[in-house]
C-alpha cells in the first residue's frame, strides 16, 4: 500500500500548496492513504476546526500534529470527537483526544497512526519510547501497518525511536523541525525512516515564517509578532510503500513547487 | 573554484570513510578546497592534535568545529598556533584559537572559512549574527569566496543566517545535528545554503554513537558512557561550486558508503 | 544612605501592597531612596506606562525589570523617553531604553542603577558580567554609589556576578524567581548581596499566578491562561545601608503583609 | 516529633560541617530524625558508599539526592542494597534504589521519606506530581508524618507541588539550588514548606564550587574541571515540628558557621 506523508502544513500558504498539488502526487503515485502533519495549518500555529475540515476535503485522511495544537481552544472539543486527528500519545492522561488511530483504507487494510512528541528541547511530557510500547500493545495483532509521526527537535530521539521500534511499526516519520533531511532510509527490521518530513508552505520565509521577522528578532531578543511568510511555495512529504506485512519496501522524498 | 565541505567526522570510524572516500570525491569533482569539521574527530567528542595532523595527511586544507572543541585540553595551544583550524567566532573574547581564517588555494584565489555557533538550545556565546558582521568586515575587499561553518541546534537560526548573510557570503552550511538536510540552494543574493552538511561515520548508530547506549539513555536517563557506533561507514558532505565573483553556482550533496 | 530594594511586583495586588505598606519601610528605616523590580507590575507580566506612572507616584524613585518587560508594546517609547526606568542592560545593542541611571538623591549623593539579565535557562543576551564591566566603566569616578539588579534563574550565576562586582559595585540584589532567599551578606570588597528580593503581591498563588491553574499545567503541559493570585498581600525586599564610600554597611531583608 | 533535614552537603567540606555542628543542631532541638541530601557529598557532584556510610556514622538517618546521583557508578548496587538511601522517585521504571522510604524512629513512630526531582531546566523525567500521588497512595493510613524533599530548579515547581499535596503530607521541603530560601510557612492543610534549604559546604564559593572557576566559565563558556572551595564552612537546613496527627506545627531555618 502507498502512503503519502505530508510535513508540517504552514498556515494559508501551506494549505494553498495542498490545494494545487496534492492529487498530483496522489495520481502519480497511486497513493491510498493521505496523513499530514497539521500543526501549524491555521495561521502558523495550531489548527482551527475549520481549517481541519477544509483540510479533510482536500483529500488528507489523517491529521498529525505536536506541540503547537493546543493554540487555538476551539480545537479541543474537535480533538475529544474526532478520531481522523491526533495529538501526541505522550500527552499525559486527561488531555482531550488521542495519539493513535486506526483507518481502514479503500482497498480494506487496515493502518494505524502513532504520533509522538519529543522531549528534547521540548515539553517534559510522558517518555514517548514507553506511550509506544503500550500504544502498540494496544493494536489488534491483526495490523500490520504502523506509521509513527516523531514530532521531535533533536535528532538523536527521533533516530533512536526508530531504532527502538524496527521491527515492531512500519515507519518513523519526524516533524517539527521544518527542513526536510535527506537520511531516508529502511532499518534492517523493516522499518522506513526519515529524520524530517519538510514542510508544506512558504520556502522565501524561515521555517514558514516572515523572514525579516525571525533576523530581527535573533538580532534584538525582543519578542516579535509572528507573520507566515507568503512566497514560493512548495509542498514536502515523503511517499512510503509498505507491504501487507508490514514492512517498508521504499520511502521517496518529495518536493514540489506550487507554480 | 570547487570547494568539498564534509560533515562531522565521528571517531575513528569517520576517519576511515575519510581515508578511504576523499580522493573519490575530490577526483570525481576536481576539489580545489577540501573542509572538514572534526569536532568530534577523537573518541566522538572533541580532536586532539595528533588526530588534527592525521586530518590534514588525508588531504583536509581547512578544519572547523563546534560546541564540543574543548574536550580534549591539548587542543587550546594547537589552536593557538594553527590557524588551519578554527573553533567558533563567536566565543567570548580570549578564547584559544580563532574562528575566521583565509586561504590562498593552488589556483591562486584566496577563500575566506568563518565559524560560527548558534545560541539556541546551546552555551550563551557572543552573537552569531553580530559576529559575522564583524568578522566579515574584518576581510580584505579583495576576498570574494567567504564560506561559513554555522555549528547550530534550531533550523530556524540557520536559515536566517543564512539569509541574513545573503549577499555578503558565498555559502553558509550548517553542521551538528549528524543529518544531512535535503534543501540545498541558492538564495537570491547568491548565497549556497544547506541547513545540515550531515555526518562522516558509521551510519549504525545514532548520529554516531552505539545505539544501544542512546536508547538506554532516553529510556532511563541515567548518564552513560558514550561510545561511538563501528558499522555501515560513510562520507557526508557538500559540493560547492563558487565563481570568482564569490556567488554560489551549485551545491551537491555528497552521500558516499565505504564497501 | 538607606535605600529599599523591592522584590518584583506582581499585577494589581502588588501594587495595592505597596500602596498600603512602602511608606511604613520609608518611615521606619528612614529610606533614601526606592528602587523596585516592576516587571510584573501589569496584569502579571509586563507593566504599562499607567502603571509606570501610577507607582512612581507611589513613591518609587527608579524601576528595574527584566524579560517580562516587552510585553506590553507601549512601554517601548516609554523607556526611551523617561530614564527612570530601566531594562537589562545587556540587551542588544538598539534596544530601546537604557540598563543604566544616576539618580541624585534629596540628600545630594549619586546614586548608579544597573539592570542585567542572566543567561542560564533564559534569553541569550549579552554576557552580563562584560556588559557590567562596560556599564560601570562608563560612570564618573565619583560616582560611589552602585546598586545591580541581577535578574536571573540560576543561583550559581548571581553568585558568580556578586563576587565578579565585589569591590566595584555596592550591591548586587537579584531578582526573577519571586522566592526572597536568606542569604544576605556583604562580600570581603564591601559588596551587599542577596540572592533574591522576593515578590511584592499575593502569597497564596504560586510565584503571584493562581495556584490552580500552575498545578493544572504542570499536570497536563496544555497552555494555560495565567490568572495572578489575590489573597494574602505581602511587600518584599531588602534595605541596604551603604556609606558614601559605596561601601554596604548592612542589608537587612523585608517581609511585610498588607492586613 | 523534630526532624532536622540538611541542605545539599558539599563534599568533604561539607562533610566537615556535618561532623562539627550536626550533634549542636540534636542537641539544642532534641532532634528525633535527621535526614539529608547527599548528592554532592563525595567531591562536590555524587556520592560514594564509603561516603554515605561515613555520613550514617555521623548521625544521619536517611538520606535523599537529586540529578548528581548516578556519578559515581558504585552507588548502584549500594542504592539497591540499602532503603536508607534514596534517589528521586521519579526516575523511570527500572532506575536502581528507591525514592520512597519508611523509618520507625526511636520513640516508635513511623516517618516516610520521599525524594522527589523537578523537571523545569531538568531531566525529562516522569511527572512528579502524578509520581507523589502513586506513592503516597503505597502507603499504609497508619503513616502520618510524611516529608517530601523536592530536588528542583523552578521556584513555581516547588511551589506548585507544596499546595498539590498539602492537606497529604507533613512538609516539601526544596533542594537543588544550594542557597536557602527565606519563605518558610506552614499552608492551610498543616504542610511545612520552604522553597530550598540551601547548602551545607563551604560558603565562599559559588553554590559550594570554587568561585574563581565559575567566572572564568561565565567568562568563557569553556568546559571548567570543576573544583569545591574551602573557606568558611557552614551547616544549612530546617528543623521540622510535626505532630503526630502529620501536621506541621513549626518550620525553623538552621545556618551555622564551623568556628
Ligand atoms: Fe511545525
Ligand atoms: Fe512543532
Ligand atoms: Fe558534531
Ligand atoms: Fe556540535
Ligand atoms: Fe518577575
Ligand atoms: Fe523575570
Ligand atoms: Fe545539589
Ligand atoms: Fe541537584
Amino acid at each position: 500500500m502507498k502512503i503519502f506523508f505530508i510535513g508540517d502544513i504552514m498556515g494559508s500558504p501551506g494549505r494553498k500548496a495542498v490545494a494545487g498539488l496534492l492529487h498530483k502526487v496522489v495520481d502519480k503515485h497511486q497513493i491510498d492513504l493521505v496523513i499530514a502533519n497539521v500543526e501549524n495549518a491555521s495561521g502558523g500555529i495550531g489548527v482551527t476546526p475549520e481549517v481541519a475540515e477544509q483540510l479533510f476535503q482536500m483529500g488528507i485522511d489523517i491529521m498529525t500534529s505536536g506541540n503547537h495544537i493546543w493554540k487555538h481552544k476551539e480545537i479541543m472539543p474537535y480533538l475529544d470527537a474526532n478520531d481522523r486527528i491526533l495529538r501526541p500519545a505522550n500527552y499525559p492522561e486527561g488531555a482531550p483526544g488521542q495519539g493513535l488511530t486506526v483507518i481502514e483504507t479503500a482497498v480494506g487494510e487496515s493502518v494505524a497512526v502513532l504520533n509522538l512528541e519529543g522531549r528534547i528541547f521540548m515539553n517534559p511530557l510522558d517518555c514517548p519510547f514507553r506511550t509506544a510500547d503500550r500504544e502498540l500493545a494496544s493494536l489488534p495483532s491483526t495490523i500490520k501497518i504502523i506509521l509513527v509521526d516523531m514530532h521531535a527537535e533533536a535528532t538523536s530521539e527521533k533516530l533512536a525511536l526508530a531504532w527502538y521500534l524496527d521491527g515492531r511499526a512500519s515507519a518513523v516519520i519526524g516533524t517539527h523541525t521544518h527542513v526536510q533531511t535527506a537520511d531516508e532510509r529502511i532499518l534492517p527490521g523493516g522499518l522506513g525512516y526519515l529524520t524530517d518530513a519538510g514542510m508544506t508552505g512558504p520556502a522565501d520565509g524561515v521555517i514558514g515564517m516572515d523572514r525579516q521577522v525571525i533576523i530581527h528578532r535573533f538580532l534584538t531578543h525582543l519578542p516579535q509578532r509572528f507573520k507566515v511568510a507568503s512566497h514560493n511555495l512548495q509542498l514536502q512529504g515523503v511517499v512510503l510503500d509498505i507491504a501487507a506485512t508490514g514492512q517498508c519496501q521504499e520511502l521517496r522524498r518529495i518536493q514540489m513547487a506550487l507554480k
